[in-house]
């Protein structure tokens, strides 16, 4: 059993879904069991996926699982949670990670078929996630904090390749404005490449845009949390 | 080895006695070490108990395990760890966690008999902890805050069957007080039943009562942490 | 595998270090992978030691390691990861953890010699952490917060032998002033020792000097945190 993370922001499904998938091609396959899932007990499906590399994926039906499932081979298969023997009955409606999601990947784990744990669910009803989109403009880039992870570093849904759309793939140094704060960030590639405390705009590990303050948090600074929208402008 | 949790406030002893109980009926059998121990060194002594189910608790005898050990087939022994053979000498009086109960629970788990490890406690004078009573009243519950989990719902020492006692079963309602905060929460039964930032009261998944805000944290708007007191009425 | 903690404060090396160096001599020898890397992808050196005593390390050349190594049987040998059969390639600037030092820990634990992961380094050029020293006066010491722990205890750079050496050793009670605030605090053995939200001050498990307040964060009330100075006078 490997525990991939228990840091995931309450609520935030969106940051569970980019980590599980940014996550899962350094792992072995196996059963992935994750739970962000503010809707609990609601309308949504609890599932159950195989994808085409063989990997099973068990979680809430809100686009949790579906990212990483698509970039690693697609899906194959899903299901619908529903079978009363492999569910601990009666079900907490507020609580299913211990009811329904953990119970069926430990089935899964010991050889339980995944059409065993309920009926099929066609591919295209499963919920799927909006990563919201940049706005480019000229030498200006209407950003989304996608989440703020342990280190107060900010990440954003910007990819180098918007930068070069907007015409700002040159630019040294960039202007970040937010509801209530500015500063300028020199493009970076290492932390350290800036001086304790200063602001640096770098290419994380799965090359997305961030904004990151050398041994200091940025995003406590710009007074900025996941979803908030900031605006970036060529500086250098 | 499975961690159960890391999660429990600092100190807060109640809390850990009741997410453990709340817990072990869902893992399998086993030495349970469990420490929340703001008294490590001073007269309370260092435990180890074998339930009537065959289940080994490690721990300080400040009530963390009881809670757990009673509800799953009750104390069958208890003894304390004075055996200075199964501690690594010399204690240190600050962190029995090291020196005392891991060593311990590694012993047990080894198949070294629980009484070698010390001589007899009788099951009464085991140290029991109290959880706080709400007091009822027509139409009025005063509460206390029992813990505050990771999403900032508040837990409290209510149930179903006081809000019937109180004649509050039928409110669709509660209104909130804390000793500088006011709110109006429904009766829900998922945490999705509310719009993002409002309140909600639900049951939990351990049938208790507990104040939700929907994506938002319920404590910090309403300003109360464990121990707190607050008062609910009818509001609908 | 052993997870020791993820609990270490952002980009704070040195607490890596000494929690490292204090936790190993109770683990079972293996490979060691430790990761407080802000200086990741800058010249700093990704390292690989052998201990005296059969320990492997991994991490960043940092002075993380070297705590620990040195004082479990000293550096045997010690190799830069510049081997690329052994690093995921290509190597993302802002995340070694992945890329060079788990893919290096995971080689060692199935059994690949040290020397195959890169070129020597000499033991003399490690990069060696300096714990800042304890400003001595008659009466009287200027300390360094080393770190505060998930307890908000404040964990000084002071030894008991610092306090005889300052003439202190037989005060019964200290006085704590940081920048902003002032305190006092009995010298006691145990946290219960005084009532709840007090202060008081006692020799750690490691034997060094921490502030603490009973069942309360000391940090959080003195406004100190890592690195920040604070004097210590008797009182008592």
């Amino acid at each position: 059993m490997i525990d991939l993370t228990h840091g995931i922001a309450p609520t935030n499904v969106l940051q569970g879904a980019l980590v599980l998938a940014n996550t899962l091609p350094y792992t072995p396959e196996g059963v992935h069991l994750a739970v962000v899932d503010p809707g609990v007990g609601s309308g949504r499906k609890p599932l159950a996926l195989r994808g085409g590399d063989g990997r099973l994926y068990v979680g809430p039906d809100n686009g949790l699982l579906l990212v990483a499932a698509e970039r690693l081979g697609g899906v194959e298969a899903a299901v619908e949670l529903a079978e009363s023997a492999y569910r601990l009955e009666p079900v907490a409606r507020t609580f299913h990670g211990r009811d329904i999601f953990a119970p069926a990947a430990a089935h899964l784990a010991l050889g339980l078929e995944l059409e065993a744990l309920g009926p099929p669910v066609p591919a295209a009803e499963l919920v799927r996630l909006e990563l919201p989109a940049p706005r480019l403009g000229p030498s200006r880039i209407r950003a989304t904090v996608v989440y703020v992870d342990r280190f107060g570093n900010v990440r954003l849904n910007v990819r180098p390749s918007h930068l070069a759309a907007a015409g700002m793939a040159d630019a040294s140094a960039l202007h970040i404005a937010t509801l209530g704060q500015e500063a300028d960030a020199p493009r970076i590639s290492t932390y350290g490449s800036v001086g304790v405390g200063q602001y640096g705009v770098l290419v994380d590990a799965w090359n997305w845009i961030a904004i990151i303050r050398y041994e200091a948090n940025a995003a406590a600074d710009l007074g900025v949390q996941s979803g908030d929208v900031l605006w970036l402008t060529a500086a250098g």
